[in-house]
């Protein structure tokens, strides 16, 4: 339509002769009839919107791609449409439950091109009862002979949310990730934001916008046009565009979990219900377990990654680490700072890292046989500082080193201000540095896992793209950082605030495990910088914080000082059978239950905000009838973070599930509690 | 201290040099120290604050009373202080729970004045872990020779919310005493407001304030002064001053319940636990009950108060409701209408009106004995239109004739524009018409109760003065109106919104129980309008709003065409063994369980605000091992208040403690179940 048509138009439409509303072309609600979709084409152009029960939570918000040969979103017609559902249950490996049902409700519907390049995309929603994704399907074109890639420059995809609602979000397109604090602000004042965004209507309905199965494409920001309209901006890319791809292709699942309780959207397992089906085969060589390591000393400055007299990777060091897991049961022992290439300004030259062999002062081979002797296993890691092509060179080596010494899990890390795009002259000639969270990124951090998969060896990525629930699909991604964990309380400028964990279980954490590294006892970091926490909340995290591999962070004998606390540590399991979040509200409290997977067993952690709680728990999780013994790690009671954080009391009682607990949580504070059956408790 | 002696003050002040901080002089923590109260002098004046759990909750604020004859504010001296604690278990004769704990710490603090009148007062504060009550005693002064009253002006209290927060209010000092929509704001836009005044910090954290034991007192109502400070406001009187008492006297308790659940409030026994123990002996005569009767057709306009060819209250109609209730077991059957005085403009010349009579078209003796035939008690009714003192010379006569006819309840009416002191001419000579609220009113509302008790009758006052607790004191007391109820609905301009049952649950109901009138199952008001709920809700409201006595409003033809939904007003108990708030947030929803007091039956309501809920429910407060038959009557797959409202659905399942139920609420939706031991159900 030229100019004069569209004022033509809009003069008519003034008149009220032309402009037909909206047209409604499909619909279809959720299995139980809660949430339902309707795909509506005004004058041509594409929108969905969402309704709950009856009331709108999604307006009418626009679908469409922005090619590099066209707008993909007006002079569409409906061209075809089919329903169908599903309803399964399926296993995890390892994870927050044993068993997880996906149950939705499948919306196919194609719009083509009614002018111009006559293009056909696929648009498919499916619809759970707790929440929707969707995503576009773009086949092979009739008319693509040449063969040519499709550019993707931008999304058009909108998120309009229908009522009042305050966010919880940080900021992307910035420099650093996603290690930010969460801010709280109206979802009106919402800038460029990164995903898991989540989102509280005044009246109490909870929303996460996130993607799920991010392959082979740029992540998904969120940028706020205007009001509470929220679009799609993809991660750029060096050469201009966001995303290359060759047709057939889709785009990761655009989603919406949506519950009246904070608690309902971390149950959710619709992102991990929207990834494919593991390919990796028997994946009992993924070991869920807890670890120590050199790591904690490092960032008090006690030790250097460099080596000199101060090395924190030496092998009488390490040995120490290894007796130590050795004598409280840890599987694992990270050690940072192993290999050559720290010396100096490794910051800005990562492509003096060498994976295969390690410092003159690490005896690699005979640290993995005594590792061997006591029963642990040395943790892998590869510090990249982004210089991502470098790494990708010595991949199958480096694995192949560490598959031969029996290290099974590597922690892989991206330390760099990778938030532009920008050219670095290299010993190997000039590279382009890509955004962190581009189809670039996306595809390394995929071929590593792929990559160690090969060399049954299991991942967890720092300074990682966000976590989408590709954990499905390749069990051997055991979890990643992706926020701003324990280290930010070793600097302490500032250190983590109380409010932190209350925040990370209803943004970060719903996408899924992130390695905090929690535990530090002795709260302090570098310098005798305060962390924000009691001692009780450094235990309950190992319940709040969900994560296959838990860091008991702390140095040794900080640990020895605590023997009563640490015994929580040794305790807690890290794979479940059954989650439940009992209670919560955003950035202000929550309580979590889970049934160890390998016993009867079940554990509570409740952590606080700067705020104390009295907060009543029913037990009714519990077996019904069954007498347990709860050992109950809590705060003191004059407990506080700023001044008596380590107040701190043990008590043990017998309860059954028709108690109610209260939890007092001091301000800044947590418990944890261990539940076992009376009857198993004597052994 | 004159006006240069400020000056210099304030220059040394700035200088640094005089103005010591406040001096904290007196505190005292809650028995599980989850409050603490802290009394400080600065510079002579008196404050106090309120810390829970190490974080302020009340900033310092202010206390004292300006008296006729000088401010009791400045000047002070701690001359005396003593602590003492309570822990007691004591008997509703009927209520939400069957037994109350009473467990504070109390601390008393004597402040006497060094200047000019010497006087003393008593400051008490009683901590129970979930609120506050604080009250001034006022002894006999020693230079109180004369005798003399003291006179009232105002209260100095305040109470400044440490946390940013919002309130949920209704305005005080307008016209229409409680009978408002209540209305969210952030805290600081408050105006002048009636208590309760509930409060959510921005953290989370339920404040409620309000009072007990409201005897001969004016109400206390709350101005914002600034920011998030309110200041106490006296309810005016006629003569000028709010209150004049003899010395000694106390006033009310300020009361503040706090809790970190919206639900904590509800549960909270501090209102009661401040009053004083029952005065009236036995009372094994006041019988909580439901009843139908002569009333939701008057607002229909179907019929009229006033005699004449439309007469509501004739022997016939009434027959027809006595027959209604003895078929399906209603204990009581108002009449509104039946004695003379309504006809003309009774709301103008409630001077007409004769409480010891009936009209002619109404066989008083006859429907009694009809009544008593059918085991079926008529309500009395006594509608003032405010002429106080009239009513009051007809108050013993009123209550023997209804006593001899054994009638045991009587309803009140308080209809008028008392929201102003105005002279009124009447036929006994000129009237000051006081404030609802007042001193005065409060004495008269006592005094009617007092005044009926000794006829063995129990009263439920309509446009009352606002519940504070003396149903402990005066079982007789059993309930009152006191907000929006049902008849809003009847003429719906506009009628009250989904939200207000939500409201009401957070807000008025914290001071005692609402005779709402619930359950009409039309959802027709007059000319047709629309009440904006589905038909489940209007069950959950019997469980939701307590009272021990609930109408079932409808017209009996109405409820003939629901007799599935029907059964539950006939089987829904109104006296309680136990109360649990299982959720809910203030405006958006609440779920309630109760145990039948007469039967091993529990009961839940749920309902909702505008917005459609999924709520998972754990059944934990059922006996642990016992199968329950659960009678669920529940929205239906498609019910909207607007556009589905009579979809619904009766279902019956069984249930243990160990199930979790999914409540599906429709938009404007609620759920009503009711829970039989299945070895109980078979009869």
């Amino acid at each position: 339509m030229n100019t004069r048509c569209v004022m033509l138009v809009l003069a008519l439409a003034g008149a009220g002769i032309v402009r037909a509303a909206p047209e409604s072309v499909a619909t279809l609600a959720s299995p139980g009839k809660v949430l339902a979709v309707t795909l509506e084409l005004d004058d041509g152009r594409l929108a969905y919107r969402i309704d709950r029960l009856g009331e709108p939570v999604i307006a009418p918000s626009r679908l469409g791609l922005l090619l590099r040969d066209g707008r993909f979103e007006r002079n569409l017609a409906l061209t075809a449409q089919s329903t169908s559902m599903r309803d399964e249950t399926w296993e995890q490996p390892w994870g927050e439950s044993r068993f997880v049902r996906n149950h939705y409700n499948e919306l196919r519907a194609t719009f083509t091109e009614t002018t111009l390049h006559k293009r056909s995309v696929d648009v498919v929603f499916r619809l759970f009862d707790d929440g929707v994704g969707f995503r576009y399907e773009f086949p092979k074109q009739p008319q693509d002979s040449s063969g040519a890639d499709v550019l993707i420059d931008d999304e058009l995809t909108e998120f309009a949310i229908a009522a009042p609602a305050e966010a919880w979000w940080i900021p992307a397109g910035e420099w650093n990730r996603y290690e930010y604090l969460y801010t709280r602000t109206p979802l009106a004042e919402v800038g460029q934001a990164h995903t898991p965004l989540t989102i509280r209507t005044r009246d109490g309905l909870h929303i996460a916008l996130h993607e799920a199965a991010l392959v082979d494409y740029a992540a998904m920001w969120l940028r706020r046009v205007d009001g509470q309209r929220l679009k799609v901006q993809l991660a750029p890319g060096a050469e201009g565009w966001s995303v290359r791809r060759s047709a057939p292709f889709h785009t990761p699942w655009r989603t919406l979990q949506i519950d009246d309780r904070a608690g309902g959207l971390v149950e959710s397992n619709l992102i991990l219900n929207l990834n494919e089906p593991s390919v990796l085969g028997d994946v009992s060589w993924v070991k869920p377990a807890k670890y120590v390591g050199v790591w904690w000393e490092l960032h008090l400055e006690d030790s250097t990654w460099a080596t000199g007299p101060k090395h924190g990777a030496t092998t009488a060091n390490t040995k120490r680490y290894i007796d130590f897991a050795a004598r409280h049961g840890f599987r694992g022992v990270l050690v940072e700072g192993w290999n050559p290439g720290w010396d100096g300004d490794w910051f800005s030259n990562g492509w003096n890292f060498d994976f295969t062999r390690a410092t003159p002062d690490f005896d690699i081979e005979e640290l993995a046989a005594y590792a061997k002797r006591h029963g642990v296993h040395l943790i892998g890691h590869h510090e990249t500082a982004c210089a991502v092509s470098h790494y990708e060179r010595q991949l199958d080596a480096a694995f192949a080193l560490y598959a031969r010494l029996g290290i099974d899990q590597v922690k892989t890390g991206y330390v760099c201000d990778a938030g532009q795009i920008e050219r670095q002259d290299t010993p190997g000639g000039p590279v382009l540095r890509e955004w962190h969270d581009g189809q670039w990124n996306v595809r390394h951090h995929l071929r590593v896992v792929q990559a160690a998969a090969k060399h049954r060896i299991a991942i967890n990525a720092h300074e990682p793209v966000k976590d989408t629930g590709l954990r499905r699909t390749y069990p051997n991604w055991i979890a990643r950082e992706g926020a701003r964990g324990m280290e930010y309380n070793a600097w302490g400028q500032p250190p983590n605030p109380p409010e932190h964990e209350a925040n990370l279980v209803f943004t970060r954490m719903l996408a899924g495990p992130m390695d905090f590294t929690p535990g530090v006892l002795s709260l302090t970091g570098r310098g005798g910088a305060r962390i924000e926490s009691t001692l009780a909340k450094q235990l309950a995290n190992y319940v709040v914080l969900y994560s296959p591999i838990q860091m008991a962070a702390d140095l040794p004998h900080n640990y020895e000082r605590h023997m009563d606390a640490f015994r929580f540590i040794v305790d807690v399991p890290v794979d479940w059978a059954q989650t439940r979040v009992l209670d919560g509200a955003i950035g202000d409290f929550v309580t979590v239950a889970r049934k160890d997977r390998n016993s009867e067993d079940w554990y509570l952690g409740s952590v606080t905000d700067e705020h104390g709680r009295v907060l009543p728990v029913p037990l009714s999780f519990l077996d019904a009838g069954r007498r347990y013994v709860a050992q109950i790690y809590r705060d003191g009671d004059d407990a506080h973070w700023k001044t008596a954080p380590f107040a701190f009391a043990v008590e043990t009682r017998e309860v059954t599930s028709a108690d109610t607990l209260q939890l007092r949580l001091a301000a800044g504070g947590g418990q944890a509690i261990r539940f076992t059956p009376a009857d198993l408790a004597a052994r």
